[in-house]
Formats: structure tokens, C-alpha cells, sequence
């Protein structure tokens, strides 16, 4: 990984982590390593292709750790992140969110640059602008059914009718190929515990796998993807029968996923430094130069944070202004998104920076 | 400001706002000009010095219209919209945020690259810092005393005789000049209309003339400021004895400012643009393409934001997918900051776009 680094100066390579002015985003790309390493294992001995979901982090550097360097197989939420992976020379990529009809032309675009570049849809209407705009050189559009199992976001209902029909038009239309079948199990966080956890993800499986008999009592054939990180750290057996799963969050994890109980609270890759730029000892509170521009934690405004101690008086003298404090986030990909970088350290000492793509 | 559209594509201008991709952040210029104006023509009328806050947009375009053209007396609330500015022309910045002890080094830098780079503090430990970093060539570190009048964040507390003792000590600082006091009436946002705004700024600007009376006793004179964009909407006219004011929101305000009564909706100069990306009716949902990464409204995740009817089920047929709709931000600095490219427009056709700044 070290030729990468080339955006970090030489001045601040291998320096601690309170060299860096704050608010600072800092990842421990050991734990990233470990994080990574322990899904790819976990899902080797499920016997499953893990496809990565890359919207927490956004970076390519994270991507090469989650991926184990192919470079192949990844999911995006927007298509700058599309674009920004395929620039970069990542292949079989699969945009995992409803077509949005103002993008079909970029994705055209990406179809007929890549080897496989993958769309997902859950409304007739979106496979009718398939139709209008044929791909080049005999390409096929490649697209999965976004199945709603339970989650109430996306996807068709898997109990509906429509859910089937839809997979037969997408079969049925000349210059697109059904790739596979695609639910979301966000309910999982909504558990707490691994009972819970695995309790979700039978029902997602067992329901994902029920439509893929469905699908094949009328001769269909296709991929089958479920995923969510809490989902993928404590995976059931029957996830096996699966094709994929796609979860994202666990290369940083966070607060959120250790209530959750995927990950413990040492396992989060993640933190931001803030430092104390105020006392105010008529309220008892300490001033952080971290607002909800860093972190969603107590109150806060744009670009300052109000700290208290849980009783007692604050002993301001324990906390000179520029004291370097540590929180860990409660969600990353919310954190992570409001930093234009983020930098780099093993057991405290800076490697250098990655630079997360922005944008849709 | 023709020159300044370099970033759009030729292709883009004057389509009509329907061609953006979504989600899209849309400025409305006309609006931010008559915004702009009303305030320079307020400050006139006041008699007052106006020296608008950039925390906001954070472009140079939104700034250029805020100074008239002058380039000059500004407020920014990162070092990083310092530099940025400074980097562009502009002069005579005020870096308003309580001196973080990491930033002194690139403080005093501003401090020797610009004619008047102004720094702001409240605390002695501070003070400290600037003795142990003199400036070259005998140039003087312009400080502004952070004063609370009752805000409750950032400021010694304008009762203390920490308060009084400290501007002594700035006076008393070789190589330090004392500029000014600055006292922020972000209590103005829990204010519900004129009355009650104006009585907030009626108190503020009492408690901070009454400390400059206090200085003045003691053989200090300095400027003095308040601001906020609830009260510089509808100031009380003793302001018109203060040095300056520094609100920054009302270039764009929003629907929260509308709801304080800062100003109408339709002043709102700032909206986003999404479209409808999925249809569930076994929700009575529908679907758009603008999560928490573009604004925070209804139940929103990262790229998903459910919309529902107040009552009764939803048409469909009324939105299909792709349908544009138009949401107006709760509270604009929290939007904007979640979008890398603003999309300005005169009568609904697109001028170009603007790039704001990241960072601190």
C-alpha cells in the first residue's frame, strides 16, 4: 500500500496523530485490514462471493483492503462513486439503487466502457428507458430486481405479484439480461444482539430464496444478493445458498454497529480528533472545535461542540485549550461524508491520506 | 459575473433547471442579490458597518455579491475559507472562531500575507500563544474579543471581570493590537418574530455597549459587532451605535429564518432538487433521490428520502418516476455543506455553477 500515499507530505509522514490540526477524520488501517480480512474469511466458509458496498468510505485505498486487491466486484450507492471506481480501473460494478431516469444515458455510458458495469430496478417504467436506449456492440443491459424483504425502503414487495411479473419483463426484453435478485436487510438495525441480528437475516434469506423458487417454477434463472453489515458479521448457515451478500459499514464499523452488536466498540476503524477551544466554567461545559460539520455527539452547531461532564464540576485544569480529544463516531458513513480527507495511521503514526470521492 | 461561470458546460447554459441530474442544489441569483442588497441598504440606513459571514455558501461568487464587489470585510468561520479567500483576492478577513491552538502557525501567516487578517479569542491561555509567535516586520496580531451576551457558546461572559481583565491584557500585549468585541446573538433563533428578534438584539447590543462603556472606562477604544441573521433582519436602531454587524445566512436563509421571521419563504434563495426514483403503494410512500446527503426532511437514509401525503393515499399516476420535486432546506448552511457544486439560475435557467470550499 505504500506507493499510494503519495498525497501525504514528507513533513507529516510517520508523524503522532496530534501533529494534525482538527477536526481530523482518522481511520487505523490496521483494524480496516482486520475488519476486511475477517469478512472475506467469514464469507469464504459461507461459501458466498462477497461483493463490498464502497458508500461508507468512498475511497480507493479502502476499496484495494476490502477487496483484497482484484479490483472487481464492489457495490456503489451513486454514480459518482461509479465513475470514480471505473476511472480508476474497477470492473464488475454494480450501482445498487433504483434507476434514476435523469442517469440512464451515464449509465449507458459506464455499460459500454466496462466489462460489467450492473444496474438494479424495481419499476416497470425504469425498464421501459432501458428499452429507448439500446446498448452498443450487441452489449446487454445487466440488471437485478431490487427486492423489498421487509426493509420498507426500496425494492418491490416480495410478496407481491408485481415482484414476479417484473422479473419476467426484465427476461422477456430484448437487449437486457436479469442478472440477479437484490434485497436490503436495513431492518437489522434495528436489532440488538446476534440473536436478533440472525434473526433478520434467516427471514431475508429464507424470503430472497422462496422468490428465487418462485422464479424458477417459471423457468428463471438468476443471482441472488442479500446484505447488511450487522447481516454479514454474524451470517446464518442458509446465507450459503446465496449467491452474493453486499455489506459495506464493516470496514469502518461505528457506535451505531457495535449497540447493534455486529462489531465491539474496539473494532471501529474510525474516530475524529477534536481539541478544546474553549472553558466555560459559568456552564460547567468545555468547547470542541468539532460541529456537527464532524460528528453528530450532544449539542452542536456547524463548526463548534458543547462538551459536559456526565456529574460533578469539569476540572478545567485536566483540560487546557488544545487538549486533543477522541469520539467515535455514531455512524461513519454519516461522519465520513463531512470530511474532504481522511488521514491514515497505524498504531498512531500517519501514512498518508485518502480522499473520498463526493457527489451523486 | 458572466466571466465567472468558466465551470459550466457549454451545454448546460440556459437549459432549463429540469436538465440537472438530481439530487442538485439550486441558487436562485436574483434572490441572493436582492437578499444581498436589502442588507448593504439595512446597514446603510443603520449607519453600521456590514461585514458578512461566508459560513454559509463558501464560494467566492455568493461573496462578491455580499461585499458589492469589494472583496473586502468578511467574516469566515474556518481557516480553511481563510485561506481560500485570501487566495482569491479578497482582504480585510475577520476568522471569527475562538483561536484553536493547533492554528496559530497559519494564522500568523494570514496574518503576514494579508493587509487585515483578524483573528478572535477568549481565553488568556490563547493570548499565551500569539506572545510566543510575534509577527515579522513589526505587523501587529489584530485580535477581536470574544464576548458571550448570553448565547451560550463561544465568549468570556460579559459579567465577569475575566471579561474586562482580559481585553486589559490584549492591550497590554506587545505585538498585540485589541480590534474590536464580538459578540454572536445566535439566541436570536429561538426567537418567533419581529418582536421578539428585536428584543433579543435590543439586549445584546445594551450588553455590549455597556462593556465597551466599561472598557472606555478604563482606557480602552475598539470596535464592536454583533450579529446574527435574525437580528440584522430587523435591527433595533441603537445597532446603528455599534462598529459593525456580521450576519451571513440571509444570502440564501431558509425555512427555518422563515419560521423565526427573518424572512419570507419566497426570499428563500436555495432549494434542492430531487426526483422521484420509487413508487410503494403498499406503504402509501413514495420514493425520492435525496437522502441526509442532501437534506434532512421526513425519514431520510444516506440517498433515500421517504415522502408521504398529509392524508388520503397517494396518486401515483400524478408522479411518475422521474418527477422533479422541490424541497427548500430547513436550515441552509447544514445543506449546502452536503453538496460539492451549486447550480445557480436566473428564471428557472441555468447560469453555471458554483464551487464553495471544504474543510477547516
Amino acid at each position: 500500500m505504500d506507493g499510494r500515499y503519495t498525497d501525504c507530505a514528507a513533513s507529516m509522514k510517520e508523524k503522532p496523530l496530534s501533529s494534525l490540526c482538527t477536526p481530523a477524520l482518522v481511520v487505523d488501517v490496521d483494524k480496516v485490514k482486520r475488519n476486511a480480512l475477517r469478512m472475506i474469511e467469514r464469507c469464504q466458509n459461507l461459501g458466498v462471493q462477497l461483493r463490498p458496498h464502497m458508500k461508507t468510505h468512498k475511497t480507493l485505498e479502502c476499496a484495494d483492503i476490502m477487496t483484497g486487491g482484484s479490483r472487481r466486484c464492489i457495490v456503489v450507492s451513486t454514480l459518482a462513486e461509479a465513475c470514480f471506481y471505473a476511472d480508476h480501473g474497477f470492473d464488475d460494478i454494480l450501482y445498487a439503487y433504483s434507476l434514476p431516469l435523469d442517469k440512464v444515458e451515464r449509465c449507458a455510458d459506464l455499460s459500454e466502457r466496462l466489462d460489467l458495469f450492473q444496474i438494479l430496478l424495481d419499476h416497470p417504467q425504469a425498464l421501459d428507458e432501458l428499452k429507448k436506449r439500446p446498448l452498443r456492440d450487441g452489449r446487454l443491459w445487466h440488471v437485478w430486481l431490487k427486492l423489498d424483504c421487509g426493509n420498507g425502503r426500496a425494492g418491490v414487495l416480495h410478496s407481491q405479484p408485481e415482484a414476479i411479473s417484473l422479473a419476467q419483463a426484465i427476461v422477456g426484453t430484448k437487449g437486457v439480461e436479469l442478472t440477479g435478485v437484490y434485497a436490503h436487510c436495513g431492518n437489522s438495525y434495528n436489532c440488538r444482539g446476534v440473536e436478533q441480528i440472525q434473526a433478520v437475516a434467516q427471514e431475508t434469506t429464507d424470503l430472497t430464496l422462496q422468490f428465487m423458487e418462485k422464479l424458477k417454477a417459471s423457468g428463471i434463472t438468476c443471482k441472488s444478493s442479500i446484505g447488511s453489515t450487522p447481516s454479514c458479521s454474524h451470517p446464518v448457515k442458509d446465507m450459503g445458498k446465496l449467491s452474493e451478500v453486499h455489506p459495506g459499514n464493516y470496514g469502518f464499523y461505528d457506535v451505531q454497529q457495535s449497540v447493534i452488536g455486529s462489531c465491539t466498540l474496539e473494532e471501529v476503524a474510525v474516530k475524529v480528533l477534536t481539541r478544546v477551544i474553549g472553558h466555560c466554567p459559568h456552564r460547567n461545559q468545555l468547547l470542541i472545535d468539532c460541529g456537527w460539520c464532524g460528528l453528530r455527539l450532544l449539542s452542536m452547531t456547524q463548526e463548534h461542540g458543547r462538551v459536559e461532564p456526565i456529574s460533578g464540576p469539569l476540572d478545567y485544569s485536566k483540560f487546557p485549550l488544545g487538549s486533543l480529544l477522541t469520539l467515535i463516531p455514531y455512524h461513519s458513513c454519516a461522519t465520513a461524508v463531512m470530511h474532504p480527507v481522511y488521514h491514515v495511521h497505524s498504531e498512531g503514526r500517519l501514512l498518508g491520506k485518502w480522499i473520498p470521492t463526493r457527489g451523486w
